[in-house]
Parts: C-alpha cells; sequence; structure tokens
C-alpha cells in the first residue's frame, strides 16, 4: 500500500485542472491513493489552504503526502519545498501556505527536474512539478532526493490577523468563513481557557459586527433555530454560526471582522 | 474487497470536511473504497439527502455502506443509526433522511463510543462518529456490534408533501430542483400509470407555474430548444422541463410549486 | 490493475449523477479506477467539453477509458460512439465533443444492449449506458464488442470561432474561461510562432476588450498585481490573464469575444 497523496487547490470545479493532476500522478504510480482534501479555496487565498492543512493533516495516516497548489506566485522565482513534520510530507510553493504547521523537522527546497514533467509550463506547476514528485514520493523516493536542505527559518509566513490578550478579555479577528457560513475566529480554546476561569465560560460575551452574544455554547442546536450561537467548532476555534442559518450573511460579516469576548 | 462506503453530505467543497472525513476512513480502513455520491445538497436539506439516497443506493453493490450526513442538529440528543434494507446499510443521523428507504430489516442506534474518534467535537460528527463507524463496517464490524437494536418504527420521519389522486386527476408538488434547473415531483410513473389510461397519456394537461404543458413526453429532444416538456426522469418521477434550458429560472418555478395532471 | 476511466460531464455537482454512474462502474468492476475529470462543465456546452478533452487525455495512461456526458440529446437519435486515438479510448454521445481529439484510429457505434442497464432510461444515459459500457471495457471488453465500426468523418463536429491569420495579424476568440477568470483563446502557441518573428514576440499587441496589452510575457508574475498579461497558458494557447485577478469579471469580456494580435 503505498502513502496516501492529498490534494488541496484553488481549482475550483469548473476546469480540467484537479483531473489533470490525478493524471499525472496515476500515470507515474498506478496504485496511488488520492484524497481531494479541498478544491475550493478562494482563488489564491493562501491563508485559508494553510487553515484548511494545518486543521486536516493529522486525520490522515501518518506518513501522508499532502500537497497543496494555491499558487499565484506559478512561474516566478518562488520555490517549491517539501517539508517535514508529524511524521506527514507537505510538498508545496512557498508561499505561507506552511505557515501554521507544527515545527518542521525538515525542510527541502525541489530541485531536481528530472523528476518533472518536461517541459514545465510557466502557468500549472501542479501538474508539471508537483503532482509528479508527489508520485515519485508516494512510489518510496527519499525527501533528500528531490532536492537540497533549506533552513526552514527561510520559509515565507504569512502575516497572521492579531490575537490580543487582556485579564478577562480576549480581541480576535474572523479568519475563515465556511460553506454554512459559519465564521471561524482565531481564538483558539485554550487561549479562552487561560483567559477566562472555566465559571466564567457561560457568562462571556462575544461581541461581533455589532451584535453581543451571551456565553459560549457546546453545540448549534444550544439556541432555537435562526438565533446565533457562539461555541468551538471542529478544529477548536470560536466559532459564531446561526442555528440552521447563514451567519455571514444574515449578520452580514466578513472576513477579518473584530471579535471580542469579555465578562 | 471492502464493501464500498458512499458519502452524502450538504458539506460542499469549499472547506476540508469531506476530506477529513475520508482521512478518517483510511486511517482505519486503508483499502477503503469510497465514492462521493454527492456532497452538494442544500445545507440542512434532509429531504434532499433522503431522496437522493433512495433513488441511487440501488445502482451500488450490495453490501454496500452508505453514510449520510445533513445533520443540523450535530450535537443535540438525536441518534445517530444504522439501518439495514435491500441488502446494503444506510449509517445516518435520525433526523429523517432514511424515510424514502425500502422496508428496514433491522435498526440499530449506534452507541459503542470506543469505536469512535475522541475525543467527539459537538459540531463533527461525520468525522468523529459516521466515518470512524463506517470503516470499522468496511473492515468487517457486524452491525449488532455498533450498538443496540431499536425499534425501526421509532425512526423519525419527514413530512412529504401529498399527493393527492382523483379521478382523471393528480396533485402534486416539485421536491427537488437539480442542476440543470429540472423539477422533479413526487408525482411517480406507477401513480399516473394507475390514474390515467395509457392511451390518455399524450392529451394529459400538465399544469405548473401558470402554464399548460400537453402530453408526458419521451425525451427532452421532444419539443424544440428552449420549450418546457414533461417526462419521467432517471428516477422515475414525472419532471418538467426545458430542452436546453433551466426550467426552474425560466418558468420561476420554486421547490413546493404545485403541479397538476388533467385530462 | 484496470485501466483507468475517466469522467467528464455537466453534471455539477449538486446531485447525485455522478455518484450514481460510479456505482455502476464498481457495481460491474469493483477494482476499477475512476477520475473525475471535470464536472463543471456548463450546461450543454460540448465545446468546452471537447477542449477539456482534447487538452487533458494524453496526461492520463495510453489505455485508459474517457467517459464524457454532456449530452443535451440524451433519449433522441444521436449515437453514443466509442473511439480510438493516441493509444486511448473515448466514450461519449456523437455531438461534437470529439472534435479536438488526433487523428482517429478507429470508431464504433456502441449498439450491443446487452451491455447496457436495463431498463434504459430516456434522460439518463450516462448511468444506463456509458457507466456500464466503460466499465465492460475496464474489464477487458473489446472495442469491437461494443457495437458496429463507423466511419470516423461521420462523426459531428462542432464548428469552431475561425482563427485568421494574415502577415504579422492574427485574429482569434476567447473560447474558454477558467475558474480563475482567465480567457483561453483559440490562438495556439505553433500559429503565433509561424505568424511573428521570435524577436518580435515582446513587440507584439493583444487587443481584447478595447484594451491593448504590450507583448507576451512569460507568467501571471510578469506584470504587476491588478494588471492584465497575455502568456501561453497550461494547455500551449494564448491566454489573458490578471495578476492576482478575475480578468473576465474585470475586462468584462465573454466567451467568443475577438482578441487580435498585430505589431
Amino acid at each position: 500500500m503505498h502513502p496516501l497523496i492529498t490534494l488541496t487547490t484553488d481549482f475550483g470545479g469548473s476546469d480540467e485542472f484537479v483531473g489533470v493532476m490525478k493524471g499525472v500522478i496515476y500515470s507515474l504510480c498506478p496504485a496511488a491513493v488520492i484524497v481531494d482534501l479541498c478544491h475550493g479555496v478562494r482563488p489564491q487565498d493562501i491563508r485559508q489552504a494553510a487553515l484548511i492543512l494545518a486543521s486536516s493533516y493529522r486525520f490522515f495516516p501518518k506518513g501522508s503526502i499532502h500537497v497543496v497548489v494555491v499558487d499565484p506566485g506559478v512561474g516566478t522565482s518562488r520555490r517549491i519545498v517539501l517539508l517535514q513534520a508529524d511524521d506527514h510530507l507537505f510538498l508545496l510553493p512557498d508561499n505561507g501556505a506552511a505557515t501554521l504547521l507544527p515545527p518542521l523537522r525538515r525542510a527541502y527546497e525541489v530541485t531536481q527536474e528530472q523528476l518533472f514533467l518536461s517541459p514545465v509550463s510557466r502557468t500549472f506547476h501542479g501538474r508539471d512539478i508537483l503532482a509528479p514528485v508527489a508520485a515519485h514520493l508516494a512510489r518510496g523516493l527519499l525527501p533528500e532526493q528531490t532536492g537540497c536542505r533549506i533552513d526552514p527559518e527561510s520559509l515565507a509566513r504569512l502575516p497572521l490577523p492579531p490575537l490580543q490578550k487582556g485579564k478577562n478579555r480576549l480581541r480576535g479577528a474572523v479568519i475563515d468563513i465556511d460553506h454554512f457560513g459559519n465564521l471561524m475566529t482565531n481564538i483558539d480554546r485554550p487561549t479562552v481557557e487561560k483567559t477566562f476561569l472555566a465559571a466564567d465560560l457561560p457568562n462571556i460575551t462575544v461581541t461581533i459586527g455589532g451584535r453581543f452574544l451571551p456565553g459560549i455554547s457546546s453545540s448549534y442546536g444550544s439556541v432555537p433555530p435562526g438565533q446565533p450561537v457562539a461555541l468551538f467548532n471542529s478544529r477548536d476555534y470560536l466559532e459564531i454560526s446561526i442555528n440552521h442559518g447563514n451567519c455571514a450573511h444574515e449578520l452580514q460579516v466578513t472576513l477579518d471582522s473584530i471579535v471580542c469576548l469579555s465578562i
């Protein structure tokens, strides 16, 4: 059984781009197991890709190869890198999509051109570089055979909105909006539990878009349908939702909106 | 060869939710065969999921495991159930998505927590409960090992729009609209054939949205491009379409609109 | 290992149509390897399917079976055909989707009804005819066992917009718009290289939608973010894009718009 390959892109579903990457992988590794992690990343939204990657990889088997192609810099001098972290491999352009991964054990710049399709286009490295390199890795190529070691400190990092911590007070931002219109913030559960006493959690006021929500609930169904609710989501971050509704539409809240917690 | 697992959700394609469920399944059952039945169910639309499930399962091999996660009640006390019908298995929240399945041979409430991921989140049972239980079933776990027998009569059932039958007259409703804008009704072919003489089928008038369509045709191409047509669709229900067009947009008809057949 | 099957349709993701085709294939060929090439073809847009097919198939292993279901004529007398070209198989309705394939070695009309599901619906031949025939081919059925030889010259062909060639001048059209809003033209690289001297490429003016773009660049990043750029895309056709932007929206250009190259 070969290591599993996951694909995360901003390619959407209206073109052949994802399918062609799979064709390249199967051509080199016919027994590959490929999983679409997400192809609905907003175009060029590297931060969304970083969030998806960091919150998902650990649900896959150790040794999986996670390929990310959200690559507005394709064809420029940005590097393609292979990263080892937490017994997983990550293959992606060096543009910040790895910002939220756990500490890296090793990092390589992928430079071995004999692994690539030939010729390499200037607009689709997913097909011409990342897919064939992933297939070679799935077949047993060692990471060090893809290129040269680089300093993980040299990797591009995304600026992320600040999470401001005060006494009985947190100030963060909406950093993702999912298919249901749920608003995911950058306020993680451990930080909330360090900032507030457990006994105070039901008394926290969550402020967003001019609305005040009372307390942090445990499930969408803790409030009646149509009502907003704050809870920790499946990534363990604070999320603002509307039970049976679309919170982003109904509260007219967008990415990077401010969210405050206080007593 | 393991039994095939199908996935039907309202997760759409803009997040990692479907991919993560597959990661969980492959982690437990590396040789799993997984098919995306549909992830474009309208958010929280249990009826659409019920229609998809009932009209699709029989095209899969006997023994397949059909997982449905359209689950607005996630985190509340609604049960997760495993159903046996027609030599297929159905694993889903007990919220009505099984309403249109054929008679159930057995039903179980899934309660064996050692089969679940740990901890179980309050917002994503697809990942934490349904995916791992499906993987265990694919590996050979018996249905009775997932929990306790329950009475199939105790399962939640959806209210469905009535199909009123008269002499030479039927009155139903639009219950689904597909990607092409075709309007699927709850008027099934056997009922039409019981209500009208075969010789009268070409003389039936179909009334919908203030339009009168003459007769039931056999294919979209029975009328010129741009014209509406009534026919039996691939689920064997009466459908109103526009040849080469989008009927829902052009007739401005929505879900639950009334459809009448008469002579 | 069975030959790989690719699926290209205009079914989108909101229904069970693609999933059901896979159920039929796995029922007949449990070890099938199926790749979604694209299901986001615009409804009834045979030309888009033709472009996707022709630019993608060669990235799959020789012997692959490429199934296309963009089929507004389903249920009418249009044929279903099986084509051999470049050591690949193509199974599709005879409606022009094969127009851009390389020279055909052999062509068959698929007529062996014992290979089909029974009964065959009048609205979903993807499920009832193409899926089972593809599965039988994957299991080793020979092309000549699907029906009778036909003359490749008898196949339906799409009208394509003309590419007018003059001295130091080309006039083509936008024939596809991808998920990113990039405008793909019918102006291919070899024709450009035959029409203009290599030394003149940077001096070419590209005219589209009332805009004049200077030169043909090598990558999106050759211009600042927000600026339009002309380059050869991953299919090796001239493409007009906006770096980090959506060209179709921002230039308000639609399919079939005229594009001119001149010095």
